[in-house]
């Protein structure tokens, strides 16, 4: 199943994403079943399995049942939201964690021999489709890294690369966009990560079920349909199951944590002259299995 | 006036801190007048002046009714927990912001010419008094940094340092613990510094209205009752508003939001040879006007 968070009106529902941007409206069915889910896609992943047995009750139930007025709804009557609007901390970020991108931002000696982790401030994430403000009053140097985003599904601690997957909900797509200035002046990534709507995730989450090697999966960006970064997870240098155990280690995590897993070579400034984003640019990052992630600079 | 968040039983309370550990249990008092006080501090803070304006009432109020039965509660019938108790997002982290520090980890050229930010988790954060883990399964170069933190009162961005203050609730004393093998590892910050329980914050946070100057305080770091760090906030290289302004400018700061300011020279790390934290060592950070954060090693 594919879960998503879409806004009808001033309302915030959780939705199971059906063919061609058809949504299920997973509250309202329920309601109709007279069975409870959580109000936020964040509180439902917390109940673990119990609430994938019910969503896919709930699934299969509006599916037959003779009337399904009210419980979907169709792409154009919503908009999305990220599948989680608030994370409940920072998302996590993994950086240079494929040698081509190590490489095309420096040399050889940046390809890390150890996982890299920053975070993107909670008040950055926007959802699919909603504009990224260009802030032009602080960069002249915005980019994106489309990247394969890990979503947790309970509580973990010191987790071992074996079980690592146990602990992963599901995946969804990431637009890391990063003002290459900021990022570079303050050392540190993190100013030059956070700025407002600069954490662009979605459209949904897909079930772990649905992945079966989520280190084996084509990545590409297009920037306005020209391709940027055309690669695929199998070129991480850490992949899923080392990033968990490394970040676990001594860090509690979390139901509704957030994992970026990098970006492949490609981005703006590894061109020559770089290729920053302006007004109007579209990005579009297509992940294999996912779907499409597309915002443009506002 | 200073609040803080500690635990009677399994229940958690926003309390005003009168003399000597004693505490007025705000919304117990606020029960007895028939007034509303939110359950959590970060939701008082986010009210604003109305929050402040009601506080002071309950007090007055407090401290002359004839029936004063269940209002207070004295040292060692609590715990205390961080006064926020689970920040909305991660810590804000300044590095390197006095001279003698940013030296005495490398060298001159260490003196940072822009504000360095990173973060620390928000499962990091812990109460005054509370045993900070050794995590000796993953570092062996465990170090204190005593720093005076901001927390923040309303929602800003593109804040200019005129009026930087004016979206200050208050200040409280940060621990920022940090696993110098992994911080120095992993190049970015967040994993050496997101430890479970290496954000002792607290004990409380005390109103803006009662530090004139926040640029303009003793500050002093003790472990096992030797003085380590002794300096003053009028050694910042960048100060509190300058702080504020960089980092609103594309992003938004909202109440709550906790800024650790840096730290003095003195850290673990800054002795020859290194002197690293172990277990049963116990830490005390002073800062003047505000009070004294204390954690042992576990």
């Amino acid at each position: 199943m594919k879960f998503a968070t879409v806004k009808i009106g001033s309302a915030s529902k959780v939705v199971i994403v059906e063919e061609q941007g058809k949504v299920l409206l997973l509250q309202d069915a329920a309601e109709k079943m007279k069975m409870e889910v959580p109000n936020t896609l964040l509180a439902c992943i917390s109940e673990g399995e119990e609430f994938l047995n019910k969503a896919s009750a709930i699934q299969h139930w509006a599916a037959h049942t003779d009337n399904q007025t009210g419980l979907y709804s169709e792409e154009g009557s919503f908009d999305w939201e990220s599948p989680i609007p608030r994370p409940v901390k920072n998302i996590f970020c993994v950086g240079k964690n494929y040698a081509d991108h190590a490489i095309e931002m420096g040399s050889e000696a940046d390809i890390p021999e150890h996982v890299m982790l920053f975070s993107k401030a909670t008040t950055s994430v926007i959802g699919h489709g909603t504009p990224i403000p260009n802030h032009e009053e602080v960069t002249n140097q915005l980019d994106y890294e489309g990247e394969l985003a890990v979503v947790i599904g309970k509580t973990g601690k010191a987790i071992q690369k074996e079980h690592a997957l146990d602990y992963v909900f599901g995946y969804t797509i990431v637009n890391d966009i990063t003002a290459r200035d900021l990022q570079a002046r303050h050392k540190q990534f993190l100013l030059g990560k956070s700025l407002d709507g600069s954490c662009p995730i979605g459209p949904y989450i897909v079930e772990k079920s649905e992945i079966e090697n989520p280190n084996q999966l084509g990545i590409e960006t297009k920037v306005n349909g020209e391709s940027r970064q055309k690669s695929n997870t199998k070129q991480f240098i850490f992949p899923i199951e080392e990033i968990i155990e490394v970040l676990s280690k001594g860090m509690t995590l979390e139901p509704g944590d957030i994992i970026a897993t990098g970006t492949p070579a490609g981005v703006g400034k590894g061109f020559k002259p770089p290729r920053f984003l302006t007004k109007g640019d579209c990005i579009e990052i297509t992940i294999d299995k996912i779907g499409t992630l597309k915002n443009s600079i506002h």
